[in-house]
């Protein structure tokens, strides 16, 4: 992308590296983001894949794990203007079937999970507060939509004085050009960038 | 765009149109924005030199307005892992030059106006609880950078129950690549885009 | 109470009156704070009366509902030091029994409804969100306990910019001597206090 | 206290202790507060006096500090519906004397500042970002006024997944009922209650 000299000049995209205690957080993986024909589309299957792994590897290395799935509790009122932006989110009621974790990626008991009704994990939950209590500092992120939620996450995760580490291999999105879009900014602006090795061997205990 | 498709069929993109009563935010148009060799470039300046005629008819029509920058009180502490990923912000120290609004956007006494220290005009600001207590429903949205801190404060005007209308006109980024895909994005997602043209008619009371 | 003297004289206590558009938040009346050997005491169960009265006036002349209830998701971890400073909250898990709301006060379809894991009805949901979507400048508050839930909605309610309604006969608290002070305290600081029969006027369209 | 037995039998007011890292929040120590014709009374000016020892104290053991005052920088409309129920507030402009902090207590290059329009230090601040990327779980909080300001920090510090310490020494009000009044509640929900001396002991790596 011939726009990175500016970026570079202006100090854009430094490694953040991790710090202290690192989780896991895995946004709306859910059915009817597993779906093309209601809201998936792209490498969003391929992502829930590689992070049935990443999940698989957090667990056996005690790394605290954050779910969090969006739905309207509220008959569409209480999304906003969102839903009136994309209709189609007031169809994912709460205890709807897409409303649900996808199976292979249910959380477990004492895993930390919330409802949210907007783009970001941290919007209209108390995700930062659990990370705090948890000693967090570190937040690797997986998840739908790249250039929705996985990218408002990302600004919070931010803003919210953590690392984020989005982890390549597991963000999906529906369609290719926005993925890639919101990569690029993520990796300027807020995040560093890894594959689900990378993120494996640090659960590990191995970076 | 080919990814339009999955977008249309999914509902995405439907207009917002506008409500009650409308604001006007602006967004870090800084000193330091102006100049491509701090952090400016592209159609930063453009955008700005419309907001200028955009201001003057808030203005003249009453619309409440409200002005943010971005700025460190702390020596860059305050804004945590941000200056980690882009070390220039930290020399945007809250009384420098480079942190002052330009010359011709400078806020008028009764305007809202607050420092900020993330991407988003809405994180660590009371911005919300004061377009509460103005009654306001619809943010209309002119600043800089279009990939950065107008989409974080795009996506948050939305998550606060508001109609967001991004000024397309009035919006700039400093590479135009991460410009024209965040527009895309807030087209789909969030908010109406609307020419200078039409923002200046609503705010003259013609539509 | 002595002490009003300097707080007249340092003009605290005025009156906000009512403003736009009024909702109704109805907190934490759930079965273990029916109980005074859970969590519940005093005057809880009375308010608990007179809230089912008011309700049900509400619900007549449309005005917009909220409930919100305590409960953990995550066996305590997701509530913080909260649970460390009152183990008994640990207790209150999503789907147990003293966590669901009261039978005589379950929230209708199409009624805004949060689980929340602290004080405030608005920290860690998205209540402010629906507010405003709503329209809502005004907030009429009920629930438990008065020193506890409803008085950290208030602060925040004033802190969202919007003019809080403390109901003085659906307010409840485990003991005396911190209700009273907390009303006290509210009603100088954040809020109107309003008696029932004020409330279900101004429901009413009387006032 | 006889209510205290109620708050016994359902195990409120635990003690949380130290975590990991601490930190010293001063809360609108300024000169509007030190004036009991303004917004002073009772025990503030002695909490002040206190304050300079604790925070000297916490200098020289390079605790991290923030300090965080109440002003309006905008007439009045930026603090909302607070500056109708103690219209007094809108005095309190960000660059009058009253609003600055006292002289004893400035803050030094480096150290955490904000301007708050509210009640809790948290609220329209980013001060739980900074407390984050710090590492602090443990907050100790002096300021005033103890039924005011102080107790809506500390329930946000408790609901951002802190442990709040109140320094009783480091802590005013305009009066007495209800300074001990929310002492009471903070400890029996949210917060340990220190001596300065505890305080001081901790900073010094004594406890």
């Amino acid at each position: 992308m011939s726009d990175l000299s500016i970026y570079e000049k202006q100090s854009f995209g430094q490694k953040l590296s991790f710090g202290r205690q690192s989780a896991l957080l895995i946004i709306d993986f859910q059915v009817g983001f597993a779906n093309p024909e209601v809201l998936g589309g792209y490498n969003i299957n391929e992502a829930m894949d590689k992070t049935v792994i990443l999940l698989k590897t957090a667990r056996e290395h005690g790394i605290p794990i954050a779910h969090v799935r969006y739905a309207t509790q509220c008959e569409g009122s209480d999304i906003g203007t969102f839903a009136l932006k994309v209709p189609t989110l007031k169809t994912l009621t709460v205890d709807c079937a897409d409303a649900q974790f996808v199976p292979l990626l249910m959380p477990l008991t004492g895993e930390y999970v919330s409802v949210k009704r907007h783009s970001s994990a941290f919007f209209g939950t108390n995700l930062s507060s659990w990370l705090t209590f948890m000693g967090v500092d570190t937040l690797f992120i997986a998840g739908c939509t790249t250039s929705g939620c996985v990218r408002a996450s990302t600004i919070d995760a931010s803003a919210y004085g953590l690392r984020p580490m989005v982890v390549l291999d597991c963000v999906g999105d529906r369609a290719q050009g926005p993925h890639e879009a919101s990569i690029f900014d993520m990796g300027q602006k807020y995040a560093d960038l890894l594959s689900l090795d990378e993120a494996m061997s640090h659960f590990s205990g191995k970076s």
